[in-house]
């Protein structure tokens, strides 16, 4: 495991408490999030702190985002703005002996640096491509072209990962060990995210087929199976 | 539904973008609140900002949450922080004909206002019960009593909401009008949160019971509704 390239770990990343469900390896940080779309990005402007859903996918040690999610970001962001992505996987509901003891099941990743607005419109217009084909393998090609107007009109984030963290609970309840005599009930509830079937956009034209960039997504597959693969097919 | 109770609008909580997807209204925000138990909470500590999640409530316009997930907040909250409150559901993937037009569905509450610590023993206890019951009605009746050691142990942050916007994105794909002449597929894939089947812990008391506290999470429910129902029998 010392081998394994890791994030360092600062005052900002350490994680303080539970510190052993801490990891901050390249590999245990990716894997959460490349299993997920969807982020929380923390950003202060004027002293406010804002918490903004977006999606976002990772090349590398660096996080892209769509700016149009963060427009009360992009004016204060030319010189660069320090920000938090953080990717949480809900994975089940810890039910104990005591209130105390109550949990959940988790799997989330924080990771820290300065996001930065992309300029450069070739970059611009690669970012656009990884958006789309980073969900939905090979898509990019199948679609009506990316016009220069688009483009302009699209802002896109990045930020470099300065360090991270990642946390997770699993498995079963944790009590006192003398609660475990009383004749409470106690359980974990695991939570499963899933796609349903596909729905169809009803103007389809019909010659439109839906292709392979598809084919990860099926009703009833695992939503982070889906979003995990697609990664590897178009990353790696 | 100009005599609905309403967030003021600010410049913090205005949305900018896509405003015809956002709502103000009390009911509007706390149902996207109530029909989940996890949150993302936004704060900053010496300049950096942090996207905490951690499990949260509604009470009123005043949300809690446990303190232990925001120990690094802990030590600065005594005063007060700023904080920003941010709920997301997840609910689709709308794979358009262009790369710009694919979008996700989803709805999302971001409340803002100043945290503060609950230091009150008795408001502590009523926190500690609030947090169970919340999620699965009148279970703290069936538990082993807090005890006072635990409640010392155990830090709560309330955040009495200033202001707060929900914005959502339903229905289906949204394409330039030329492009829907085109044979290119667009679909919208949904996503749903289920409850597993209970896994009931393996030092579990002969005479144990699973009860009725526990009677809205059924194998297959709907996360969301269990969510909700459980709010609505403990607080409504």
């Amino acid at each position: 495991m010392t081998d394994q390239p890791s994030y360092p770990i600062t005052p900002t990343n350490r994680v303080k408490r539970a510190h052993a469900r801490a990891a901050y390896d390249h590999d245990s940080v990716h894997r959460i999030l490349d299993a997920a779309a969807l982020c929380h990005v923390a950003y202060v402007i004027d002293g406010q702190p804002y918490a903004t859903p977006t999606m976002f996918w990772r090349e590398g040690t660096r996080l892209y985002w769509h700016g149009s999610a963060a427009s009360k970001m992009i004016k204060s962001i030319r010189k660069g703005v320090k920000a938090c992505v953080t990717v949480t996987h809900f994975d089940g509901l810890v039910i104990a002996r005591s209130g105390f003891h109550h949990s959940a099941n988790y799997r989330t990743v924080m990771a820290f640096g300065t996001a930065r607005l992309l300029d450069d419109p070739d970059e611009k217009y690669a970012a656009q491509v990884a958006m789309v084909d980073r969900l939905f393998p090979g898509r990019t090609d199948a679609l009506r072209a990316v016009t220069p107007q688009e483009l302009k009109a699209t802002s896109f984030i990045y930020m470099d990962i300065d360090s991270a963290a990642a946390k997770q609970r699993s498995g079963t309840v944790a009590d006192d060990e003398e609660d475990y005599a009383l004749p409470i009930h106690a359980e974990v509830i695991p939570i499963h995210t899933t796609l349903g079937a596909p729905i169809p956009c009803p103007r389809s034209h019909p010659d439109a087929q839906r292709g392979a960039d598809l084919d990860l997504y099926q009703d009833g597959a695992a939503l982070e199976l889906a979003f995990s693969q697609a990664y590897e097919q178009t990353f790696e």
